[in-house]
C-alpha cells in the first residue's frame, strides 16, 4: 500500500480561512510538503503553521528567485522524488498550497510527476480573489454576468482585449507587472471602478481604490478587482 | 450600537469545507438568515447545520419557485426588513450563503438593501468550481492562462463566443439550460475535454466526462469544467 498524494488549499493568508477538512488532513499527515521561492519562507507553511503536528517530516521544495523554467522543473523533479519516496513507504504527503491548489497553483506540476503512480486527493481552498472581494465588501459577479480571471503576466494588448470584453474581472499576481496593468486599466477608462487589494485576509491586508494608489510596484500577493456593474 | 450584517460563505456542500472562521461566526451569531426557493429547504442551512447554536433566531427568506424579478425583490425587501429589525436591536445576523457570498450569491441583494445602514463583514467561502476541479483532480488554470466563469443562463451565441476565446472555462448553474450548453460545447469541438460535475463535494457528488453523459436535464448545482490545455 502506497501513501496518498494530498493537495491541500490553505487559503489566502488568514489561518482561520483554512477549511476544517484542510486542518484535519494537514494535522493527520505524517509528511507535509511545500514550495518556497527565492530563499523566502513558504507562505503556505506560515498560513498552516497552527495545524502542524509534532514529529511531521517536512519537505521544502525550494525554487530559485528568478523563474527559469529548466531550474524550476529540476526543483520540482527533485521534490517529487522526495515525496515519491515517502509515498512508497506508505506515508500520506500533504502538499500545502496557497489559495486553491488548482487556480494557478504549483500543485499541478507535482500532479504531473506523481499523479499517475499514486492515489491523489485534493482539498479546495479559498481563492485569493474571493477573499479580496470579501475584504472590499464588493459583490464580484451575479445574474447572467461572466467573470474573467486574468494573470498580470499577460501582454498588455491581450490584457486590454480581454478586459474590454469582460463583465467582471480580476487581475492576479501583480508584482512587477503592476505599472503595465495600471496603464491598461487607465486606457480602457476603468480606473474609477477598479479596487486594489494587497494580502487579502492577512494581518497586513490593504484595500484601496486604484485611482488613489500612488505606487509603481506591488507585492506578488496583490490583485485588482473590477466588479461587474450591479445594474447591468 | 447596531448589530453587524455578516455574509458567510458555507462552501459547496461538504460541511467539512466550511472555514474555521465561518464555523465560529455562525456559531456566535444570535441570528442566522438564509434563502430558500420554491418551498425546498435551504441548502446553505443544511450545509451549516452542525455549526448552529441552541436558541438562535432563524430568518428564512423564501423565494418563489419561478424567478419572477418583482416577487423575488419583494421577498428580499421583506427579508431585509426582518434582518434590519434584529440589527437595530444590536444583534449580529449571519447570512448563510452557498459557495462564496460574492460569486453569484444572493447576498448582494441584501447588501444593497442593508449595507449602507449597518456595518458589514463578509467571510469568503469555497466556490463550487474549485471544489469541482478538486473532485475531478484536474488543474483548472495555470501560468499565463485566463479563466472564464460563465453562467449557463447566457444565450447560446454569447456562450459560444466567450467559450471560443477562453483558455480555461467553467459553466455554472446548468439546470434547465443543460441541453443548450451541451450543444454549444459540442459545436465548438470541446466535448472531449469537458467534465460534468454534479453536487461537488457533497455525498451525492458525481464526476463524468460530458461525452459519456446521456441526460438532457441537470440539477441546478451542476457545472461543466473545461480545464486549460496543460501544454500551452
Amino acid at each position: 500500500m502506497t501513501g496518498r498524494l494530498l493537495g491541500v488549499g490553505v487559503g489566502p493568508g488568514d489561518p482561520e480561512l483554512l477549511t476544517m477538512k484542510a486542518v484535519r488532513i494537514i494535522n493527520e499527515s505524517p509528511v507535509i510538503a511545500y514550495v518556497s521561492a527565492g530563499g523566502r519562507p513558504s507562505m503556505a507553511r506560515q498560513i498552516a503553521a497552527q495545524c502542524l503536528a509534532p514529529g511531521q517530516l517536512e519537505i521544502n521544495l525550494t525554487l530559485p528567485m528568478q523563474p527559469i523554467p529548466e531550474i524550476a522543473q529540476a526543483a520540482y523533479e527533485e521534490g517529487a522524488a522526495r515525496i515519491g519516496a515517502e509515498l512508497e513507504r506508505g506515508r500520506d504527503v500533504a502538499v500545502l498550497c496557497e489559495g486553491d491548489p488548482f487556480i494557478y497553483g504549483s500543485f499541478a506540476q507535482l500532479l504531473d510527476l506523481l499523479g499517475e503512480r499514486y492515489p491523489t486527493e485534493v482539498v479546495p481552498g479559498i481563492a485569493s480573489f474571493t477573499a479580496a472581494a470579501a475584504a472590499a465588501r464588493m459583490p464580484l459577479v451575479g445574474r447572467s454576468q461572466a467573470l474573467t480571471v486574468l494573470p498580470a503576466t499577460l501582454p498588455a494588448d491581450e490584457l486590454a482585449a480581454r478586459l474590454a470584453r469582460a463583465d467582471a474581472a480580476v487581475i492576479l499576481k501583480l508584482g512587477r507587472h503592476f505599472a503595465k496593468v495600471r496603464e491598461v486599466v487607465e486606457e480602457l477608462g476603468l480606473l474609477d471602478r477598479t479596487i486594489y487589494v494587497e494580502h487579502a485576509s492577512a494581518a497586513r491586508e490593504r484595500v484601496v481604490p486604484l485611482a488613489a494608489l500612488a505606487v509603481h510596484e506591488a507585492p506578488y500577493f496583490s490583485l485588482l478587482l473590477l466588479p461587474a456593474d450591479r445594474r447591468s
